[in-house]
Formats: structure tokens, C-alpha cells, sequence
């Protein structure tokens, strides 16, 4: 489950498993303390543009330099991945009206978010990560002809975020339970789509396996605050350990099915498929994030000296065991300690590794281990879609210090 | 250390250990949803001014309503108490090049936020909190000509904050260790003083047992942000356990001493002494808060049916091992659930009942006990200045449904 699945072999694959020499480490860190900000959209004036790198309207990364050592991810710096236009903001203006129907239970109907407060309440830390986080290593990987579209996420459309809201199971249970012959949690966001269009090529919707209702929370707060309209309130449904396109904003509906969705977003969508092919039903879907690190400091470093090499680490649905790191490009790795609050299986840990750094080259890089022993690797097979890259070659730091 | 301590009998005290009828509960949660949101002052014009009760410019509350249940307290939130006016905001123009001196070790010097940051790196949780935070149910519990000054704060002059900085530790190490005969560890803040004025009077200058070393932070960093300014950026001594005075901001001097400052802010305030008096050195000092909790939902209800009793509960030193929450004014206890995240024993955490309120008058309340056994009280004897009112009676809810 959480190393990334083996892709079915329709075409012969050209894409290579780079060596860090291969993907081009010189000066990455260099580019992206260059990356200037954009203007940012309306939907989201009130974040931190200094901190941001507006891709497009859709698709707003946070800089490397903004993680910071302690664990959580300000809203204001929360990167930003939309797939359609969100609907109006209308909808936050009666947090506590906004309906949504549950299906697939045995008491079906629906539940304004005032009723769903009754019920329950949890909190839980997650990592909330795009899918495509990291595509740019994979696309530094390609030759030739070959491409991959989307976003050239690095590393900053992940955050450490906590939520309050509902267990999904306590709603369930307050509904009678979960139908017969369901298999899947399939959440619906509640996005206006234009008229004249397929409504299965646009509309939000992903569907989860059933184990994952015991720990899917509908949450109506973030980080101590009401859940900001841009990061999907009044109603968010969060499947901790899952990648952010798993997290359905403004959710409607909730429904426990016996099949996953027939929407575009998830049959062909979000699949891990060979290169230069289409996703299909048949492909792996984008759920558990595998277990993956980066460095956050130091990202430029002239004089030599101490260094407290810190960083993020996490397993998906695995707390993160260990973290080594490497100041020489993967010869030698050396054990980093963890600091702070451990915020549970799903958060990040942040972790440390002190360091000499006398004049010289070096490439700096860190590399996790889970619960259950899954290693970060090297680097990763390319997927068509560049999904869910979790290699440390990809986000090493070259530095030339002295 | 944990329970207040006892006054110093000089006058016979008048001040009565209230009854929650005494107190004066009936309507109180009404009245603090009434209140009203008044301008910000200029340096803390980025903040939310609808979370926020403005007392002056140097004092500004979180409303009761706003402090969720995700454990943390975003800084647009956090209440504000300066003792006087800060410094000069230039001095975050370039954080890393703040200076601060450190004595009392066997290499004293100076050093930069920049070098202190190759020193070492820690992340801790921790409770800030106004030393006068409750005030306002000592001043309900006064009779007659009695009085006591300062602002009237009821709970929201609190907050949970992760921090990242140096363990003073760290530094200490760094300058050679401790030198002979040191008892307190003694930070000066970095507030420029009136001319023409004893600058004794007005320093903010808090020592603190040398036993608090091993716990001590200087943070840069709250929240995964650069320290703001008006929470004492570029750095602040952060003393986990102990009152907000303790968090010396904008630190420009950490000297460990054979003595306490003589400060009036050490020597004669952030004293427990008796109703009518004045504050002496020989009065014990306001460190270490008690172990307190308050519930922060729901504050308003009418309608029967299911409730989820929340709120927040700490020990200071000791991490809170047991919360209870009574319906019927302290007549009888329910033990109420913990949810989240553990930041650790500093931190607050979040606790839940869940509870079915049919039409009737109610009294909610919540009493924390800690890990040493120590239990939340009723109420306090009243201490002249109001400090760390810790009393489960004064932050009640009365609730009339049906």
C-alpha cells in the first residue's frame, strides 16, 4: 500500500531512475530561492504572497523557505490545488446551514453542519498534500520527447494541518450503521458546474476504500480557526493519510457505495499509468501517500560553519520512524533526531541533524523510514501523470560553502 | 508550587471564598457574547478585530468564542498585554542581526539570532497566559470599598502556541556552562525606556529559578511563522509553565544571577500579597500557573437536545491528566473525554462530554486535575493584584433550554 504500485506495462517506459547526477541537482537551490511571487487570485487575497508561487489561479505553492521547524502550516501559507472553480462564497456565510446527505447508511438523509457539531467532535493533525506534489523532479527525469502535464510542484503544495470536526463513523452510527455490500466512502464537493458539460468530467468526486471511515473526519475548523472558504468550508471531508485530491472541499454528499465513482476525477484520473498513456479504471488510484522527507534549512548556506539541518518528515497512514541524512549526495547517512510535539501517525515530524560544514561542496538530502519499514527511496519510476513522487534525490540541496 | 501560594497575613482579608451563587453566574455567558469589538491599535492592526475585545492598547483579549478545538491559537487571535510601550518595530527589519548578551556563564558575550540559530534547534508547546488572566472573578467576588486594579480579563487572555527556537541550554553550553552561584535565570526585554524616568520602574526585566534552564527556549518562531513583532519578535524567552510575564519579548539580555532582578516589575509586582496592600519581595512570585481549564462551548444554547461540553485544560508544569464537567453547578461530575493531539505537558489540551440537555436551567463548569494530583478549586482567595485565578466557578456557563 504504501510504496508506489508497479505500473501496468503497456508501452516499453524510456524513463530512467536517476542518479543525483542525472536529475541535475547544481543550483536547484539556487532557482527556487529565485522564484518570485505572483499576483495572487481573489479567492485568495488574504493569504501571504510573499510566501507563495502562483502557478495559476488554481494551483498556488508554498516557497521552501516558508515551512518553518514548528509543525503546523499557517492557512495563510497553505498551498492551493482547485480542479474546477469553487463555488460561490456564499456558502460560508451560515457555516452552520450548509446540508449535507449521507447515502449507504441504513437511515439515509441529510445533516446541516449545526446538527453534525451535536454528534461528535475529534481533532486530528494530517499531512494535507497535493498528488502531484514533487511532479518536477519527475519531469527533470523525462528525455526526449517524452512529457508529463500539470503543475511543476517541488515541494511546497504540502502542509501539516489540524482539524476539528466529526468522525465520519459517529455520523454513520448515528444513522444506523453502515448498508450492506458497501466498499467505498465516496465524498462529493459541492461545486456549481457549468451548464452544457458532461457533469462526470467536472465534478468532484472520490471514493475511498471502506477502511478508511474509521478515520475520515468531516471537519469545520482548521488549525483553531473556521475553515477557510479557499480550503474547502463550511464541510471538509479529510482522509487522513490520503493525498489532498481525497480531501473533498465544500462536501454535499457523503456515501458509503458498493462501486467507487464513474467521475472522470476518479476512473481515469489520479492513476498511476505508464508514460505517455491515459489513466483507466484499471490503474492503481492516488490514495495513501507513501512515506517521503525534505530538507526546509538550510536552502542556501555560503559560510562555513554549524548547521542545524532541519526538515519534514512522514509516512502517510504511518507514523515516521526515522530520518537520515545525507551532506555528501547518498555516500554516508547520518541518524537526525526528531523535535517537537509528535502530533500522531498522520502529521509531519520535524527533525535536526547538527552539522560541521567546512569549505566545500555538498549535497544535502533526507531520507525517511515508516512503522513498517518502508525507505524512502532514491528516486521513483515516472508515472504518466507525475503522482506521488517521494524520492530524496528529487529535493536534495547542492550548497558550495567557503 | 502548584496550588497558589499562601498570603501573607498583614490585614485581616474580607474577601470571600464565593459559592457559585455568590459569584453571581446567572446571565454571564450572555453578557460575554454581547461584547463588543473595539479598534485595534496600530501595531496589532493585522489582527482579527472580531475575535478580540480591545481593554487599552496594551490589552487586548481573545473572545471566549474563539478558541476552537484544535488545540492552537493562530496568532490573529492571540491576546496582547504589554507592560509598556514596545520598541521600535525597525528591530525586525532584519531579524537575524538582533543581539542579545548572555551573563552569568563562563564565556559571557553576545550573540546574533543568526548564530543562535546554528546553536541548536527545539520545538515546544506551551500555554501563554496573562498572569492576570480571570481577574475579573476576583473583582466579582469583592465587597463593599474593597478593590483591586488592572484589567478585568475573564479567559481569553490565554492562548496555546508552538514555538521553535534555541533551548537556553544549548547556549549556556555553548558559553562554557553556568558560572558559580547563580540561583535564577534573569531576561531583560528590549523596550526603549522614557527618558527622565527611573528605568528601574519601568524595565521589563522577570527572573526565574535557574531550575528552569533545562525547559528555557528563545523562540523566533511561532505557529511555523516568523515571530511577529507584537508577540516580541525577532525573539523571546519563552519559560514553558510559567505566567505570560515570564515570556520576556524582544530579549535583548538573558543573564544567569545570584540574585532577582530588582526591577518593580520583579521586586514589588507579579506578587501574591493580600487584598489592600502592596506587592513585596518577600511575597512569592508569580511563576508557575496552576492547573485550570474552562469550558469554551457551547457559551449560548436554547434549544434541547445533545451537546458537546468543550474546552481547554492545563497544569502549568504538570500535564493535566483528568478533566471533569458538571451540568448542575458542581453538584455532580462526569469525566469528559481528552481529543487530539498531546503537545506535550506545557500545552493545553482539548476535552469533550458529549451530553443531552432537555429543557431546564443548567450551570456548566469544568475542574482539571493534573498529573501530581493537584485539583482545580472551586474559587481563590482573593490575592490583591488578581493574579492566577484558577477558581472551576468564575468562568461557569448558565444556560436556560427549552
Amino acid at each position: 500500500m504504501i510504496d508506489l504500485p508497479a505500473l501496468r506495462r503497456r508501452t516499453f517506459l524510456t524513463g530512467t531512475v536517476g542518479s543525483v547526477a542525472a536529475i541535475g541537482l547544481a543550483g536547484r537551490a539556487g532557482s527556487a530561492a529565485a522564484q518570485e511571487a505572483g499576483p495572487l487570485p481573489d479567492y485568495i487575497a488574504w493569504k501571504d504572497a510573499d510566501a507563495l508561487i502562483v502557478h495559476s489561479d488554481k494551483t498556488v505553492e508554498m516557497k521552501r523557505t516558508e515551512f518553518g521547524t514548528s509543525l503546523i502550516t499557517p492557512e495563510d501559507k497553505l498551498y492551493i490545488r482547485n480542479n474546477i472553480n469553487p463555488p460561490s462564497e456564499t456558502i460560508i456565510a451560515d457555516r452552520d446551514a450548509w446540508q449535507v446527505s449521507f447515502g449507504g447508511v441504513r437511515q439515509p438523509g441529510a445533516l446541516t453542519v449545526g446538527e453534525l457539531k451535536t454528534l461528535g467532535l475529534t481533532t486530528v493533525a494530517t499531512v494535507l498534500q497535493c498528488s502531484g506534489n514533487g511532479r518536477k523532479y519527475f519531469m527533470d527525469m523525462l528525455t526526449g520527447e517524452e512529457s508529463i502535464s500539470g503543475t511543476p510542484w517541488t515541494v511546497g503544495a504540502a502542509g501539516c494541518v489540524i482539524w476539528s470536526g466529526v468522525s465520519l463513523k459517529a455520523v454513520v452510527d448515528a444513522l444506523g450503521g453502515v448498508a450492506e455490500g458497501v466498499r467505498f466512502v465516496t465524498g462529493t464537493g459541492g461545486e456549481e458546474l457549468p451548464e452544457g458539460l458532461d457533469p462526470k468530467e467536472l465534478i468532484v468526486e472520490r471514493s475511498v476504500p471502506i477502511e478508511m471511515l474509521e478515520h475520515i473526519v468531516l471537519a469545520w475548523e482548521m488549525n483553531g480557526t473556521p475553515l477557510p472558504f479557499a480550503h474547502g468550508g463550511p464541510l471538509r471531508m479529510i482522509v487522513p493519510g490520503y493525498s489532498g485530491v481525497n480531501n473533498i472541499k465544500y462536501v454535499k454528499s457523503v456515501a458509503l457505495t458498493e462501486t467507487e465513482s464513474d467521475a472522470k476525477i476518479q476512473s481515469t484520473s489520479y492513476r498511476y499509468h505508464a508514460l505517455g498513456e491515459k489513466g483507466s479504471p484499471e490503474d492503481p488510484s492516488v490514495w495513501a501517500q507513501p512515506v517521503k522527507s525534505w530538507i526546509t534549512t538550510p536552502l542556501e548556506m555560503t559560510n562555513p560553519g554549524r548547521a542545524q539541518i532541519a526538515g519534514v518528515a512522514f509516512g502517510g497512514m504511518n507514523a515516521v520512524a526515522k530520518v537520515e541524512v545525507t551532506t555528501d549526495g547518498g555516500a554516508t547517512w547520518r541518524e537526525a533526531s526528531f523535535v517537537g510535539p509528535d502530533l500522531g501517525r498522520f502529521a509531519w515530524r520535524n527533525f535536526v541533524l547538527s552539522a560541521d560544514l567546512e569549505p566545500s561542496s555538498y549535497v544535502l538530502a533526507s531520507r525517511a523510514t515508516d512503522v513498517e519499514g518502508n525507505v524512502q527511496p532514491e528516486t521513483n519510476e515516472i508515472n504518466g501523470s507525475g503522482y506521488s513522487y517521494n524520492g530524496w534525490a528529487g529535493p536534495a540541496i547542492a550548497l558550495t560553502i567557503g
